[in-house]
């Protein structure tokens, strides 16, 4: 039985652990994963290597790719822009890989609108006080940055009711395991399948009614 | 977060292997699934106590209890009686156990109508040629009656595109997995969680718009 791969979009607010989450499963699970490379047209950062944290590339490259279609989602923050190529993630799906996209839920839903048969995860902390703890925990930032960062993960926790699925991170590997078996059991879903095509695979007979 | 049990029905042709899976299932996730014992007219057959294999009980009492709407589905097959009681299906769900039916198509179809959230899986074998090994494997029956059943398998088989998941049973033990691993994932959708109650048990303030 020849099942494509799923598209799986895991967003959540900040301080969800959504970016642990991708990295750990990408990381262990190579084979049935598919590892896609976004595109930037902002610089570098020290240490980014292109080709493997991003595709760096020209606004005027990104935006005459934008207008070729290629962006499965695209979207520009503090003036620079951000891409996900619809090409890479194809391969992958042929290849019966699953492909897992981290982005926020404004990309997600760009992506179900293209790709209906995609998933759309939602990562959520396990409540408020884990949250604003894991924020302040970070101590980079200022009160002022940090009122700012829940007032918006309140807001993002509140577009969940637009996904397919709802993942609570209380614990790193069960939220890890939990969305990996979301890809298996979607890979099972006949909406997704053709099953004339796995009828003749499996040599049924037409069905006469 | 608390999250309803799944109501899962298991169909397939006979020689599917579903009456395998399901009862292996059961006997190996006591925590996890709840039992429902089906209600038929029919006499106990030899060995069969009232109670775990079925509630015996009499056509009167079964055609009382199918007009006050105790059956979640239920069929008549060669002048018996069977159905499946919607208060015991109920009552683990309530428990947060998965519940799963091992009913034909037309009773998964009459439980979805009932219940919207229900899960329809289709056991499927992985190849014709399996499928009429094991209904002839089983040698009790003569040419006409195997051939018959292999008709109505191809025609339950294209029965399969109304139910949510198709899992091939190639394997039994990987077909059991998939079986448990839709349960729970299946427990995370978004459309069967009440978002509202959840964020108010995360202490999430109220969304302002």
């Amino acid at each position: 039985m020849r099942d494509l791969g799923v598209v799986m979009v895991v967003s959540g607010p900040s301080g969800s652990g959504k970016s642990t989450i991708c990295g750990h499963i990408l990381e262990d699970n190579k084979e049935d994963f598919g590892l896609v490379v976004s595109h930037t047209s902002r610089a570098p950062r020290e240490g980014e290597i292109d080709g493997v944290h991003y595709h760096f590339i020209s606004p005027e490259k990104f935006l005459e790719n934008k207008s070729n279609g290629l962006y499965l989602e695209w979207a520009e923050v503090h003036g620079n822009y951000y891409g996900t190529p619809g090409d890479q993630v194809e391969k992958f799906v042929d290849m019966q890989k699953n492909v897992i996209l981290e982005i926020d839920v404004q990309g997600g839903l760009q992506v179900k609108a293209k790709l209906p048969k995609s998933v759309l995860i939602f990562v959520s902390p396990p409540s408020y006080e884990t949250l604003e703890s894991r924020l302040r925990g970070r101590k980079t930032d200022d009160e002022e940055v940090i009122k700012k960062r829940l007032e918006n993960a309140v807001g993002e926790m509140h577009k969940s009711s637009q996904y397919d699925y709802f993942v609570v991170n209380d614990e790193l590997q069960k939220a890890i395991d939990s969305i990996i078996l979301i890809g298996e059991s979607e890979r099972k879903r006949v909406p997704r399948l053709n099953l004339n095509e796995i009828f003749d695979s499996m040599r049924f007979p037409k069905f006469q009614k």
